[in-house]
């Protein structure tokens, strides 16, 4: 067999890099648990016709099919099967389907591979890490949840600054704001105006200006507007008198406009107290807004704005509907493996080793491998990850074999059947006798530790 | 959209269950890190003439195809992508493509789903979690691994007695002793022999006799010899004793059996020193036996043989070749679905509650909201989970709020801006005043738990 390469769009970390991805885990986990979000998974597969009600995303299912499926069989039930795009869709359909056992609002997180059958480009992914969160009512959803899930987002990526992630900057806006104003200036072709206004960054305001009078029936006057709200931005209430200024001279005002401005100052002066600097309120955020009802966000890093947003989400009325019921959410999705291949590819983080062990314990002759076994065992059970020497080598060859993998201890057992041994930080060479019932690494060696990279 | 039903074969917990799989995950993942077991994780496809290297395993295997794929586009690079079955191939594929970066021997644990395209019956899963631990040597791997190996599953499972899994007993061949008896009896048809043995259980030793005779070219008497080699089973070394007086009887000495019955003994003395009682030897244990080269391992639960094994395995000289070097390995993989699947219908395990939330704090006005936050925020900073009631309802529907959930705790912050509060546990209706910088719940009540139900 050749040497395999890599595929295209499927990364994959070698150890220490998958010990960076869990320790992004571990943490998100941790945070989202200390908030009271339960976790949960869902199956890789839905059937094609849930993945396809929004008919957009078609492009990008992988469809699967049984190798040695029989033409002729009947279909099975629930029809052809295809690998979820997100978390979202698969929550939506595990909510009906659960919805007699679970207790609502519901707050769960979800931490999945999901597969996109685009072809990989720009650092795209075919296969990729997301974290969401999400809580979802039974009917009704306070508005307060919107104001909560960004702040948990914040929280968990600020976690992440110890090991040398950037400072995240989380931009919001309101649908109820965009399409109140737009409304108010008399364009009611609100989707048509929120698309030419989501490709700001990419054509810049002319073209959008443009693009809003070719498409949206806009005048140049309301085309003018519509850029000057799309040009606000603030981490502070500000922003709210502002926008309310520029509907006043424009003569736009909406009730949808008063709605959506008293929501993005509650979230705007909440969050400039519960995580000062971090929240920014960006009247030109736009997301899909078909789909969203009310806050939208998104995410970047600071000074890595240019790799895109890699947290987003908002304020959906309708999760599910079962015809009873329906379920509105508010949700964000973090891209982790965005987040983890840019802190690896970055340098910016490492792992302070790429194996578990804190220790090899050596082995002195392969007769006497169950005294070394014992030693291990003696440390596991006091919770210090260790492993044995795979062979009596030279000394000077064990030690090498724990070199190489970052193993910061090498403990050589007693020749008889003294438990005492020695033990010897290869850093330093430092080397003294120790008990395995007594001695213990350093905390900061118990484990291995990701960290910043120090410039 | 209709209340959609679950797919046969991919199944998917309640929250309070995933709680149950999260632990059982963890537990594992921990034991394997005291082990030295470095994580990684592969992608979940891999090129289909990779997965079908093995032709009897390709009906399994979900193909998969992007949804608008162009028919007249050129082949993408790596050929069709099928999803894997299992996670040896991708570790053979993973240890190929990045060997220049891994020091061997490699240790590596890896948990992820897998899947196979077969018609689910009798509780077979399409999509299934595995827990794989291999050792992997480049070019060579010594013996005491195969004894190693089994033991870290035995202390990892044994880890799960706590929670209420049963015991488990571990099962062992060599196959070095199954061919070095066949050929010393005259038999060369090892793999045919092995075929046969392998259905003692489902069709009984007089039709794996008429087998042996009719497909091995075996006599009766040699066929009568295999099943009494299979029918040799125990946890001590007299087993070696007992296979060796049996070849004496027949004849049927040979080299290979010689050096298998030592490896085994090794295995099954050092086995009841370090686990007594788990290891066991016994002579049918056939696996697919063209694969492995020497020690052989399945994992019954005491109680629960009729499952089958969830934890099967065995040595290979090469998981993978690259002309120039050879990687032999020892491996075993834990079904975790099956034994988390089992668990939780025979209602053997169950978690204390269905949320990580120890603490759920009230709101005595929707203007007060922001008081019962910064008490939410306090009590998390020091490591508690905690959630806010999501409406200012009265106090006693906020009550049954946390009941429904298992929540314990109920805070009530006080009206003012004193930072002392009132908690309750909801269990007993016990309450006292409280400092959110002081009070913290009994550690068994921190997170939740999994725990053996009681008969």
């Amino acid at each position: 067999m050749a040497r395999p390469t890599p595929l295209s769009g499927f990364p994959e970390w070698l150890p220490e890099g998958r010990i960076v991805e869990q320790h992004v885990l571990d943490v998100l986990r941790r945070t989202f648990e200390l908030h009271g979000f339960a976790g949960i998974e869902t199956r890789a597969v839905e059937p094609l016709d849930q993945l396809l009600r929004k008919g957009e995303t078609s492009k990008e299912v992988y469809v699967l099919r049984r190798l040695q499926e029989d033409p002729d069989a009947p279909p099975e039930r629930g029809g052809q099967l295809g690998l979820h795009f997100d978390l979202t869709v698969p929550f939506a359909r595990y909510v009906l389907e659960n919805a007699g056992h679970l207790a609502f609002p519901f707050r769960r997180y979800q931490i999945q591979k999901v597969w996109r059958g685009e072809r990989p480009q720009d650092g795209r992914f075919r296969e990729f890490v997301q974290a969401d969160i999400d809580v979802v009512g039974a009917g009704a959803l306070p508005y307060h949840v919107e104001v909560e899930l960004p702040l948990v987002i914040a929280e968990a990526l600020g976690e992440l600054q110890a090991i040398g992630v950037p400072p995240v900057r989380i931009l919001v806006n309101n649908r109820k704001v965009a399409e109140g104003f737009y409304r108010g200036l008399g364009l009611d072709d609100v989707e048509g105006v929120l698309r030419s206004i989501d490709k700001l960054d990419k054509i810049g305001p002319d073209a959008v200006a443009a693009l809003l009078v070719a498409e949206t029936g806009a005048s140049t006057e309301q085309a003018a507007a519509c850029l000057e709200l799309a040009a606000i931005s603030g981490s502070d209430a500000t922003v709210v008198e502002r926008v309310r200024a520029l509907a006043d001279v424009h003569g736009a005002g909406h009730a949808l406009l008063d709605a959506g401005l008293e929501e993005l100052g509650a979230l705007v002066r909440a969050a400039a107290e519960r995580a000062p600097g971090v929240v920014v309120a960006d009247l030109k955020i736009a997301r899909g807004l078909d789909y969203y009802t009310g806050s939208v966000y998104e995410t970047v890093l600071v000074g890595h704005e240019q790799l895109g947003s890699i947290c987003s989400g908002g304020r959906y009325d309708t999760l599910a509907s079962d015809g009873a019921n329906s379920y509105p959410g508010v949700g964000l999705s973090i891209g982790v493996s965005r987040l983890v291949s840019r802190l690896l590819s970055a340098g910016l983080v490492r792992a302070t080793r790429s194996v578990p062990s804190a220790v090899l314990v050596a082995v002195n002759a392969e007769d006497q491998r169950h005294r070394s076994d014992a030693v291990a065992a003696t440390l596991r059970a006091r919770g210090i990850p260790v492993e044995v020497a795979p062979a009596a080598a030279k000394f000077g060859k064990q030690i090498r074999h724990a070199d190489r993998r970052g193993i910061p201890f090498v403990w050589f057992p007693a020749d008889g059947a003294d438990a005492l041994g020695q033990v010897k930080d290869i850093r330093s060479g430092d080397q003294v006798e120790a008990d395995p019932q007594v001695w213990a690494p350093p905390a900061e060696d118990r484990w291995p530790r990701v960290v910043a990279t120090t410039p």
